[in-house]
């Protein structure tokens, strides 16, 4: 599989060939989180990401009923090159799919959230070790205690992604995600997981666990699942 | 005390009404560790520095003899208006004084290294607090296991300074520091203590030690004592 290329990795999601996560995959480019909202709700959700920068960078919002971003990529088509959708009613999670062509909604507006799996490609570059990849998992995420901005009917907690760093690279890891504003810039936390209510820290909300060595804290960034737990 | 105003403080100093440490003093303003070394030894020295800049930063090297640097401040007379003087025979501690007018060497060169103290006005200003400045502490110093790139005769480990800080507040300061690199930068390490060879981290080998609070870590800055290791 040629995961470097977005255009070929694109074309082979949407052949249904790959439907993972995609950490680890086109390293040096920009990803994003796909969420497709009813015009009605449209304002208040543009309104909480607004106001709820760090985990809700908006990198595109398309034209309603579009399925086709103007300023990330060419021949990008969201309702096939996602790896996976769910798609939800009144909340309640109703099917997960891999193509939504049949499904799309002509009244909804597609939103594009940076997601933190961007700035990889230069924390791997800088020789910071990224377990998740390494391991072949998702991230692990958890919901937190930190509130976010109320927007409308929206409102609710921050969710969070976790990696575990070298201590002697955490600067470093800071250093470079702030540069990525628009993939949740730096950690909202480093290290003591219940200063942010999280308990247990084996045990996600989303993804998949990793193992923390002695050496290594866990570093928790904003993360773009931060909606889907605030709709639901 | 006017504690604010750099000149003042010099004054103060050289009155000898002040011979404490300078953290939460003059806050804004650079701030510095003066090393005085025999000519004879003064190229290792500064090589020493070149090759270790993370731990030593040159902020001025004086002419040979000279107690006058050119670069930092007016009217600054490095003789009298430093709060305390260690003076070293052989690598052994002879005194400690607060003025050195009488003991100032003709063949020796006056170098001024950064410090992290000159940080502090930019994280209190961005609402982090300092643990040492609160207690009117001096900060707590460890040797590392950190090795620095010898330098002719000059080779050992970094010593570093302790802050504890809240995890959420990491990212701030390693943000804030960073834009620093004449104090140190960001922090060479991040928690985990042992990584770098600390076992006890409320037994520093230098300054004061401070509590630790559940939400906080410890944030370890590269310090400008370890020319002071190295050279002992």
């Amino acid at each position: 599989m040629n995961d470097d290329d977005p255009a070929s990795f694109r074309r082979i999601v949407r052949s249904g060939e790959f439907c993972g996560p995609t950490n680890g995959i086109c390293r040096g480019f920009v990803q994003c989180n796909l969420y497709v909202i009813r015009r009605a709700d449209a304002y208040d959700f543009l309104l909480f990401c607004q106001r709820n920068k760090k985990a809700c960078p908006l990198v595109e919002v398309c034209e309603v009923g579009s399925a086709f971003p103007q300023s990330v990529g060419k021949d990008v088509d969201l309702r096939t090159d996602i790896p996976k959708y769910s798609i939800y009613q009144n909340g309640n999670l109703v099917k997960e799919v891999t193509d939504v062509t049949d499904d799309w909604p002509t009244d909804s507006v597609a939103f594009l959230i940076g997601c933190s799996f961007t700035c990889e490609g230069a924390l791997l570059d800088a020789g910071i070790h990224l377990r998740s990849i390494e391991q072949n998992k998702n991230v692990p995420m958890y919901k937190t205690n930190i509130q976010c901005r109320p927007a409308g009917a929206l409102s609710g907690n921050m969710v969070v992604s976790m990696k575990p760093i070298k201590a002697v690279d955490v600067a470093l890891e800071v250093q470079i995600t702030s540069r990525f504003p628009q993939a949740h810039g730096g950690p909202v936390c480093v290290g003591c997981p219940s200063a942010i209510g999280i308990n247990d820290i084996m045990n996600p909300d989303w993804g998949e666990s990793v193992n923390m060595q002695p050496d290594e804290i866990p570093v928790f960034h904003a993360c773009g699942v931060t909606p889907q737990n605030i709709l639901m």
